[in-house]
């Protein structure tokens, strides 16, 4: 039996992994279009901060071992160009010419790409994206070469916020700007303004307003937009990913939300012997049952697992994603999981909110911060629907337990009935999401 | 309508606040033994901790607030002897003599008391329990009066730790003594081994043996075990505590565990016109059904307000706990949630379960410390049935994820599916307890 990937990344590797685990006699052939394979894509900002470390130190497992250890046939440096889903075979280009090669099941674990604005100038040199370990490279060592001072990044999301405290950490003056007048428009307002006076208190300049060039000037960098222009030594864009879903659209796969190649729970797309997984993929939402598309690294791991499984025959199934995610901004810890109000209404739910202060320690414990919490549930059915947070301790693992509720598909009220720990170093008595959750019910 | 409460700690004062808050023309009399109502005393080792801290920094909320803001007629140094049910009618006595009171609706919330080992000597001056903020008050001008230089603490529980720790800071040389040999015997072998060897690592040392008198020697207190002397400027019994229930008992009213007075999800006791919340009753373990005693905060709190909604008539209704905890010791955080292998045995379970070692931060990311997570599962029907932690961060807010699991009753399988939060400064891409998870159910 011959199993091909495409991608060496999180789903590929996961994948690829979990069959030679299985079963040691099938051929597994990894196609990676890079030379990298294997790295921790979430560590780059840290790692671009922190000039005394190496942007290889974010390898998790080296080519060889994939080779030698794990008995994986992974050929870096091979672009996958089209699939034959008749011939069941794949066909290519390296740096020696094309190949190809047969399968009897494939996965596509391609991955996404990060959108460059399509405006004059996005392709200029000192103008970058942060997708691959490539690009992280090339970020640091233009950094140190040109001597960076000043930075515009474009786009205000996580990796944006990541990358803008990356940069300042490595004394760089950061600008950042965006179309969309709402910052992080997917949060609350009030946990979005705390984030906002955060990044503001660390002297980030912050713009919104259509963007329309990206020129030289002066020897430097400036980007235009309808009301200003912000010079640069370097300009990262950070607007956000779409799919490599072209190899699967060619070949007329059911593609979805945002492009991206449409999956059953088995990870299995619509065509029996062609599996999809990672950031070119889409999946479930849990709470609402539809499907969504999330570009993120967790289930990019869990999918190409899945989806190995199901290659060899288990019958492996995910029920999806519930929407957590979690990031920090300098001093701020942000997170997320399920539904805010607009994504709740959209779902036919008929959402009520609170925000509440709360207190990461106990009454009277030296050190404690403030956490803001925003909790949302269903008015009809009494069910937990989502929640966010923001706050300097607290926050990160404490999304967890909203996460949990949200899978279990409990009710405001039964979570608010939840045993959670409390010592007065970690939590008040009633823990913040608790007092949330208590207020909420009072709207309810 | 007259409400009594028998006490005014966390369950009464919640319960008091509750019924005034919804009826603000219902007398509520609190009886209150000590002069202190409302304080955190889980804070006080944190407060005994640091000498610029006043002990009464712990307090809340005074007794001037409840009575002039809330309108509780809360009376201090009360202390109630004696109910008679039949009558309606509490008796007690106060500084002036003897008092009594009618009642259509009782609460006891009468706590617990902190074990004195019987021995001689268990009394001796510089020999102290740590419960109410007079024993915290007492204990920190003892520190302070008599320039402490060494202490014993028997006994090597969460208070006793903490108590450690505290004492430590204050530059208190610390031994600890205790008759059962297995440190933390409610934690798994390696968690608790963990956590001795931090404690060592401190400088602590241990013993372990009968503890047969405590002495004065040489003008200073000697603690006398079967097998060794130790000498010191104060002695802590910290051995556990029993539920005040002999008000209950004198009546006949049910109890159960640990002698706590029984009360049903309502909290109301055998008898349908009083009920009881906080330290001194029972409660059920949503995992086992079982009924269980759980000397704890949030508990209390909760029981005082869910008896409050009931004794107004209102029908609430509480499931119980799954046994969350958390305590710092030094630099750690251990908590735990649900069954140890010996509980889920005991109630009829099938467990198995893994101990695994993870990290607190994504590969590559500086600052990851171990985290050490023991689970425990339930081979028969798959149900996740526990959990316990220890790691340097990352620990405290993790075991609620776990907590909402077992109250929702799921499965390690689906707690295996559960979307949890990815950063790599939080976690790695796996949370520790997804890893535990992915162990455990290779042996289910």
């Amino acid at each position: 039996m011959n199993i091909v990937i495409i991608g060496g990344d999180a789903a590929g590797m996961s994948a690829a992994s979990r069959i030679k685990r299985a079963k040691p006699d099938i051929n597994v052939v990894v196609f990676e279009k890079t030379k990298d394979v294997s790295y921790s894509a979430c560590g780059m900002p840290y790692n671009i901060a922190d000039p005394s470390r190496e942007i290889d130190d974010l390898i998790v497992r080296p080519a060889e071992v994939f080779r030698e250890k794990q008995g994986i046939d992974l050929r870096l440096n091979h672009e996958v160009t089209k699939i034959d889903p008749n011939k069941k075979v794949v066909y290519g280009v390296n740096n020696n010419g094309e190949f190809e090669h047969p399968y009897d099941k494939l996965l596509i674990a391609t991955g996404a790409r990060p959108i460059r604005l399509d405006i004059p100038g996005n392709n200029l040199p000192g103008v970058f994206v942060l997708k691959n370990l490539q690009d992280g490279r090339e970020i640091k060592r233009y950094i140190e070469e040109r001597c960076v001072k000043k930075a515009v990044i474009i786009g205000m999301g996580y990796i944006a916020l990541e990358m803008c405290e990356a940069l300042v950490n490595r004394g760089i003056l950061v600008q950042m700007i965006k179309p969309n007048p709402r910052f992080l428009p997917n949060f609350s307002e009030e946990i979005a303004d705390k984030i906002k006076q955060e990044v503001l208190k660390q002297g980030i300049e912050l713009y919104f307003g259509n963007i329309n060039e990206i020129r030289l000037y002066n020897n430097r960098l400036q980007v235009i937009s309808d009301d200003t222009k912000l010079d640069a030594d370097m300009v990262l864009m950070a607007t956000g990913v779409k799919p490599n879903s072209e190899l699967a659209k060619d070949i007329h796969l059911e593609t979805s939300i945002k492009d991206s190649i449409a999956v059953d729970k088995t990870f299995n797309t619509s065509n029996k012997d062609i599996y999809a997984a990672g950031d070119c993929a889409d999946t479930y939402n849990v709470i609402t049952g539809k499907k969504t598309y999330v570009p993120l690294a967790l289930l990019a791991n869990r999918g190409g697992i899945i989806a190995a499984d199901n290659m060899l025959g288990k019958k492996k199934s995910f029920d999806g994603i519930v929407g957590t995610a979690v990031f920090k901004v300098f001093d701020l810890q942000v997170a997320k999981t399920g539904l805010n109000v607009k994504e709740a209404e959209k779902y036919g739910f008929e959402p009520v909110a609170v925000t509440i202060k709360s207190s990461s320690r106990a009454h009277g414990h030296p050190g404690a911060k403030e956490i803001l919490i925003h909790m949302v549930g269903d008015k009809r059915s009494g069910r937990l629907l989502g929640a966010q947070m923001v706050g300097e301790e607290g926050v990160a693992h404490r999304i967890n337990s909203i996460a949990v509720g949200l899978h279990a598909k409990i009710t405001v009220k039964e979570y608010f009935q939840c045993d959670l720990a409390y010592a007065p170093p970690f939590s008040p008595v009633w823990d913040p999401t608790l007092m949330a959750a208590r207020q909420l019910l009072k709207k309810m």
